[in-house]
């Protein structure tokens, strides 16, 4: 009876109390909500919105279906960073690491890939024996010792929300701003952590295209994190062209390894500075931007920074000589390269339609139950804007056999245009928002 | 797949097309859509609404989802009436024989009570012995023979309108305009009727409040059926106060039968003469309104009507007996007048809180498992508008005991209210809708 008076109520543009959300949520969890109301009810959320007071309710009900980790008895700061998704985004990868090695903690839950956007967790398990499945004492252990920890979602955390995503993902209710942010809030503040940092894609390869949209998801959030004690910072990231240019997954573990061995490209480092930078800042152990890329700069010269990431490979299970040799890494059977079939400048790169092809190559999902193949993906050296001429190579597919470097031809014959003249791409970053509203990025 | 893409296009105000609902509709019949999808669609019909084209589909793949009665062999017209509901409405089981007596084959196919409204089958069953399960072939053999069936939707009639009502009732998406008109037409078109009247109520009383909607719906209908070669005109009718006097299920039988036989009270007769009579005009039977009603006044006066109802109940297992001692329905244990607490004149009898106090009384469903005890409601004698002194009688309560007399006293004391003076109570008849549109009702 209750979860009909409140679909009624939000069906009407009312308003659900933090009590009854609360009610609702648990009773959701506990299987006594069935869910074919809850999916009406997100529905209704969805055309209907929910307003702030609203939004922290839900988000509270979901933390607090669940546990968290309490990693309340650490010395040093704790500090994560989300992405909301796009493709060639191994950020993850390589801040982890990075920012552990210097003395922060960052206890870092993330997601699967799932339609055209890859998950870190699946990048992760390319690495051979690597195994994400941590209890939250496992979790605690791990960053007890080494300050990192690279984990999925248990069922320990946030169950209302994990139940509630695979109905969001089924009931086309998965673009909802308010949705969106109380999920991976939920998530995030189960982390234990002080501090966040937000990468919010923006372009027609995230989930959220406009500016607008990405600006106020990233504002809710930032609230959400407030209500609760956490001090969030997003930064608005070009999701208009893949990032980097490995794309699959484990060449974007390998590409993870390049870069923390400063050989990464441009735009992945360019992104990865300006989001680590937040992130030693809000941690408090750099005073200045300057301070934050010097650090960085200087943990990856060390090899700290690939030390870091072979010991949380190690803690985890996976085989740490993927490091020194990402040949260790598997490997796809079939490779060729891809050349440009005109000259001109390349007017875009379409992160969908890579996304999407990655999948058709095998190595991504249409549901949560499908095999992931690691090895398959495409490495894509053309950026937009850049002047090539024909038979140029512009990329390297990797597939399976034959059929599978047919498929990743016409893909990237669809993803790659390539014409006389082209605008300017978009500005890697283009805004910072904090509490105090937003703000163009100034690097 | 499908389904998901159909709840995104409706969530976005797109048109889903008729093949798609045709699809839609047959996947979810056959348990291949699962409910949770079904209902986030649901909200976003609800919310969203569907075009002319999208109710016309819709409609036709419920129909289509199940059988349809095949009266065509038969050289009588085949005419139907529907009531969107209302509390104390008997109508229908005045009418059926009624018409029936009079040459015209009538398929009654109707529902049960749910929420504050009462139901044919409910009432027809407090008839000992009365069934309404009825087959298919059985309703049609009975029709050949008597020219009426009452039964209820069977399992073989728009299968997959019954999963959807049900649906619709636990995710608050009834009250939707197309989804009413489509789920109505669906069962009426599946009797093989060639034309249909239907009772649109209007009032605080009735499902849809406002006049605007209520002929917006009876247009809907009227489109739908006009589709399929089926004639339909609407009424509009009063429901800001029960029709008749009793409210309560074999109480409405008896003043059914006290109707038949030419004793029904004014405002109750009214109303069944105006539908009757276009009953009688749309199956071609009489040529003029002053013709149909004097039919419907000779065969109640010739006792014919009254017969035909005896028969219809012999046929369908029921103790024909009761029509001519209707002492022979069940009787409440315990009766109890209820009388004016002060001297005044009727301002209003709130037919919302007589249908739900009837359900109070057991009488009535909170759910479609409910039993429901046949003998319980009230007889209400007092009128809008009608001067009264203290201590008057205003009613009869019927109930199973004393707790039942309290709670029916409670029930009145809320839904009858006196003032020193009261507006005019809606007319009874206020509109007719046919395919021309909407017009005010001249008598």
């Amino acid at each position: 009876m209750l979860a009909i008076r409140l679909i009624e109520r939000k069906r009407d543009r009312g308003r659900i109390e933090p009590e009854e959300w609360r009610a609702l949520i648990f009773a959701y969890a506990a299987g006594d909500v069935p869910d074919y109301q809850m999916s009406a009810l997100l529905m209704a959320i969805y055309l209907n919105g929910l307003d702030r007071g609203e939004t922290v309710a839900l988000m509270e009900a979901m933390l607090e279906s669940g546990e968290s980790l309490d990693l309340s008895h650490l010395s040093v700061p704790r500090i994560d960073k989300h992405s909301t998704g796009g493709v060639g985004d191994k950020v993850s990868i390589i801040l982890a690491p990075l920012i552990a090695s210097l003395g922060v903690a960052v206890p870092m839950m993330s997601g699967r890939g799932l339609g055209h956007t890859g998950g870190t967790l699946d990048k992760l398990e390319s690495i051979p024996g690597f195994r994400t499945d941590l209890s939250l004492l496992q979790a605690r252990r791990q960053i007890d010792e080494i300050g990192c920890a690279l984990f999925g979602q248990t069922g320990e955390i946030a169950p209302a929300d994990r139940k509630l995503y695979a109905l969001r993902d089924a009931t086309a209710t998965v673009e909802s701003i308010p949705l969106i942010a109380a999920s991976i809030m939920s998530k995030k503040l189960a982390e234990g952590i002080e501090s966040l940092v937000l990468d919010i894609k923006q372009g027609p390869g995230a989930f959220i295209g406009d500016r607008g949209s990405a600006i106020d998801l990233a504002e809710t959030m930032i609230r959400l994190g407030a209500d609760r004690g956490c001090q969030v910072v997003a930064l608005l990231t070009a999701m208009d062209r893949p990032l980097g240019r490995a794309c699959g997954n484990a060449l974007e573990v390998e590409e993870a390894i390049l870069a923390l061995k400063g050989e990464g490209p441009a735009d992945l480092m360019e992104v990865t500075f300006a989001l680590g930078a937040e992130m030693l800042l809000l941690a408090g152990v750099a005073k200045t931007r300057a301070d934050a890329l010097a650090m960085m700069a200087e943990s990856i010269r060390s090899g700290d920074a690939a030390t870091r990431f072979q010991q949380i490979i190690e803690a985890q299970g996976g085989n740490p000589g993927v490091v020194d040799d990402p040949a260790a890494l598997p490997q796809a059977r079939a490779v060729e390269l891809y050349a440009a079939p005109r000259g001109g400048v390349v007017a875009s790169v379409d992160p969908r339609s890579i996304g999407r092809g990655i999948t058709a190559l095998g190595g991504g999902r249409t549901t949560m139950a499908d095999l992931v193949d690691p090895t398959v993906g495409f490495l894509i050296t053309a950026k937009p804007g850049a002047r090539v001429e024909a038979g140029e190579p512009l990329a390297t597919i990797f597939a399976r056999d034959a059929a599978g470097i047919a498929t990743g031809r016409a893909v990237l014959q669809r993803a790659i245009a390539i014409a006389d003249a082209a605008d300017e791409p978009l500005r890697l970053v283009t805004h910072r928002v904090t509490a105090d509203g937003a703000a163009e990025y100034k690097g």
